[in-house]
């Protein structure tokens, strides 16, 4: 993740006209590693301790990329500091962490001081041009939602336990990774939020090879999930990292009473439309190649059919925090809105514990 | 389904070695209808009463495409009378009816006569080729199963009222329409049985206009899943017939621990296979194209690559039900087959007014 | 062709509402054999001598899956006795028989005598659709096709010498056998006729093992040609049968002003239409799934998303043939258009021969 | 491409062990445009006289990227000048320059410095992997290739002329622009040469408003040929800038005695492969989702399945030429290569001019 923030940082200002900014300190655990990767990925200095650089006059933002136990107590420091914050996703591994970030958060936004958490995948231009055909009510009443992210990198039952594995460490295990990503994509691309969840998990390969023997594996290999939305939409989430042959398949399929619309995260420059409205005869799901100058994001880069990579959309991160911080405005997504996700995530989790059993969020 | 049976009638001895036989009566209410419809179909005579062509010396067997509230009544009467029957899924309205076919079918098997429910899809080669590989140990070990039906013939909300809408002539709405096939195919695909069930059920458009006025819709539009194999792998469902843009989409993803496949009846010819034992460099989902002499049934028909349609599996189905009475065997699907999907459908039914709670099914 | 002519009568009147008819008499040369295939196909009579056939006052139509070399012949003495007669492609294995045919023809039709040349794939519903969009101006002007045909059953080198391989026997190789369907495509489409011709022939495989030792393959394996139309468009055409992996693969690409078109007969049933006047955000190749009532000749087969295979398209030209035959108008494509695409076809043979210089075809 | 070499250079050693380098200066025409333009693509001056800049000692490398008219000068004297080179393609405008640039090439080689023509497309994974495919034996012996580069940006006949339109100013037209990236694809590849040619050029909209009224476009829309290789195989090169809804699809088919590729660049993380060695029941195209790390280059960049841009594979050739610059090795491909392919270029044009004739290329 450092790395991708770091290009994200290193090469926004060759693409978008953004505020002036240096790339200052890169903060990290062993002094020698961070100060190898500072010089390698554009800082201009290292340092080891995040709190002397919070404490730093001559800094302004903070973008904390951290493992999800420090996100909380960082970014509330900076927050207090007065620097303004970029939050890596999850927003933090509890929900009682998110809620003090979300006061804080709102403590700062008073001051003008801005806050943000990265659900980056809310900047692949297919998926803005999702929303945008989707506010712009070219779908219709959305009735029902697939979104599904799919990998394969457990499929080995042979491969070695990690902390990945270790509910206290990892917190949880396909569902917090990935399902997160999942539903933060439907109550963006809806702009609607859950209001009731059913859920379930699971664990295929509960003990993996550990260095004196056969360890417990303690989270979720999968999950299960239908969430009904405010506006009246159900949304299925089905996510695994047992899916052999999906190597990063954030899939998401929008039925509307109009339209509808499909995204695959392996071809990112690529969203389906398939519009109600046309002559029954020439009716058909289009393959939508989102490289023209009028999609977003895309003016700035490369002429039509000359696609973007997954890291792209962190560079359009950064540019929209940017420009939020600059004109003093709130970035999009919120802590709020992280909060929100974790959330649904509890609610799963609880879910699954009840039997798959139906539970009710309580409204924000 | 009378013209899709007829069609695989009249063709069958034409592409396949099966014992002859003479297609003799058509039976259906309108003596008229019913006429023209053997006239135009193949059938040597017609008639409207089905009971007076089931006491006939000459009829050996006897096809059931009537509604399924009379499915219970015609295949008893038929077995009892010494009768094949093979009968269109679902097997019955009821859990009870259903019980009762399988009884006498039963009883039929040990004087010789033979039963089999069309869930024709069983049938079509790229998911007999499925079946093959998977029972060939392609996939290893089967974690998860993606089975969905898509639909969108119900999508216009001013489309108007049926008895299809209506609890007490349907049954249920995509539930036991299309559901039952995706329930089958988990079935028959990893030749193990569902041991537990969540369910939920949602109707997006509550009242359609009537003659009269509006009225109420009481059947499901939508319904997901989540299904445990007595095996350990877990299967998602979801169906629905307001997935705009689904025309017939009935989509299947198998993943193991060795290999994954893929398939979607919009493309029936193509099953698409993922090897885990492949160099990495060259891994891939493969379409194959199941237009070989080597796959399931397709030697019959046409040279490579010059593919089948939907109606041709039902001939797979006449053929494979006619070499069993032919050759003195059981064939498959069996009532009992047919009773196991049902099973599972009143068990989500069950959950999704249970709050969508896991339901252990009984033992077969 | 037999069998595939065979079950298209068998089952055209099922369907469509066609003129009565029998199936009276299928013609072959082993008795036994024709006997045989008479009564699995649903012929009512066998027999080995066409002549006495044609002469019989009891047959009204010929219906030609001779080999090429007999077209001809058969096609002349049918038409001269009154029969209206179908042939199947190509017209015939010489330009001085197909314009003998087509002078046949025109002398029949005087007569109220009909006669057609069996390019099928115009009656796939999705081409005929393709036609229809062209045909209504969607397309706008038309520049240029790209038309391939790729197969593959000639990959191995070790595979044995046929009389396919042989000039004498086979008139030539891919060109005359598969190219001949592009061709004629490309003047469906387009509604236009070709005038000038680059083509070149190339045998990757020149000797094949044959009963005493190796022989030499003496017509094409592959064929290129570019093919200038009246109207202005160019097309490419490209035909193989040693393309791995590409079973039956008839390709077509339309590039107009205002939209293109793309098919494949691998997926029969799919026809990808670009709308140039979309918005451009929304713009996108749509795949559209041919079996909606309102597509061609589809209300006549089963609900929307339920597929047809590669035999359908014969049961539509049977229709079509009797239906013009029934209301006494000439149906399409007609002799003249067998012979269109044979002039092109030995205009490319002239190119290949002359270093690929482009030759002019002198009007029709 | 001053923009996407620019993003390269600043990239490079993020991703890359490359020697270390500093971006000194940006040339261009107009100083305060080219000042702006270091600033915000990361060079640490700005200039506007080449010569000056070459003539100066801290300055080992020149990347040449103006327009192709001025690439012979630059590329000759900064190589007489002792500094590596690395120069866009194509090689030169004329073949009589780039003829000047391979000798002026050879002499600096025996001294050490480098040379090479970006063909930048060799560094894509997925076409990097073909090569190593093809390379490996894994499709055997090739027998043809289709190689298409269709964009569409020049489908309105109503768009304005442009320099780009004129013979004078732009060479050619779609043939130089893109037919040169489809050669050189084809020639790598397979590792070998073309020898003969056959071409077409046609111009669809032969006017397009000026300033001052219609004036006459000078160059072709669209190109033909067939291609002769050395080895035995033919390939098929189609070039249009009237594809409409081809947006940058380089798409190229090898089709060998055992095995297949397909490649699109509009998917350019994708790499289709037919291995004609699988079992014939289980044979297909895979979609090889080139991502992992054991492929190339991309171990340096994400986790699996998440995909890379068009901008990355400029960084690999940044990456490709600082090694072989830091190793003393000549990089590939060289301007022999830039050479051979503007020798096809030349024979199509004199082949199109004669009728499309073919014409025989004199040896390397």
């Amino acid at each position: 993740m450092g790395k991708a923030h770091s290009n994200a940082w290193r090469n926004a200002g060759a693409f978008f006209d953004v505020p002036a900014f240096t790339q200052k300190v890169l903060v990290g655990r062993d002094a020698a590693a961070v100060a190898a990767a500072a010089a390698r990925y554009g800082w201009a200095e290292s340092a080891t301790d995040w709190r002397e650089v919070i404490a730093r006059d001559d800094i302004d933002i903070v973008d904390i990329c951290a493992p999800g136990a420090l996100h909380a107590e960082i970014a509330v420091a900076a927050l207090a500091a007065g620097k303004h914050v970029l939050v890596e996703k999850p927003l933090a591994n509890s929900l009682g962490e998110a809620n003090a970030m979300v006061a804080a958060a709102q403590q700062a936004r008073d001051r003008g001081v801005r806050s943000m958490v990265g659900f980056t995948y809310r900047r692949v231009p297919a998926l803005a041009l999702a929303r945008s055909l989707i506010g712009g009510g070219k779908l219709g009443v959305i009735r029902h939602v697939r979104a599904a992210y799919l990998q394969d990198w457990l499929t080995d039952d042979g491969s070695p336990m990690t902390w990945r594995l270790r509910r206290e460490s990892a917190g949880s295990g396909a569902l917090g990774d990935i399902a997160s990503h999942a539903i933060d994509q439907v109550q963006f691309l809806l702009g609607d939020s859950v209001t009731e969840v059913s859920g379930r998990l699971h664990t295929f390969v509960t003990e993996r090879p550990g260095p004196h023997g056969p360890e417990a594996v303690t989270v979720d290999d999968a999950a299960w999930a239908t969430l009904s939305l405010a506006g009246g939409a159900v949304a299925s989430v089905e996510v695994s990292r047992m899916a052999l042959g999906r190597k990063n398949a954030l899939q998401i399929e929008v039925f509307g009473s109009k339209g509808s619309l499909r995204f695959d995260l392996e071809n990112p420059n690529e969203l389906y439309f398939f519009d109600g409205m046309d002559p029954i005869k020439e009716q058909g799901f289009r393959r939508i190649l989102v490289t023209e100058p009028e999609h977003p994001y895309v003016a700035a880069w490369w002429p039509q059919g000359h696609v973007l990579g997954w890291e792209n959309s962190f560079t359009h991160e950064i540019r929209d925090f940017l420009l939020a911080v600059g004109s003093g405005t709130d970035p999009s997504p919120s802590f709020e809105d992280g909060l929100a996700v974790q959330r649904v995530l509890a609610a799963i989790e609880e879910s699954a514990a009840a039997k798959s059993s139906l539970i009710q969020l309580a409204q924000r």
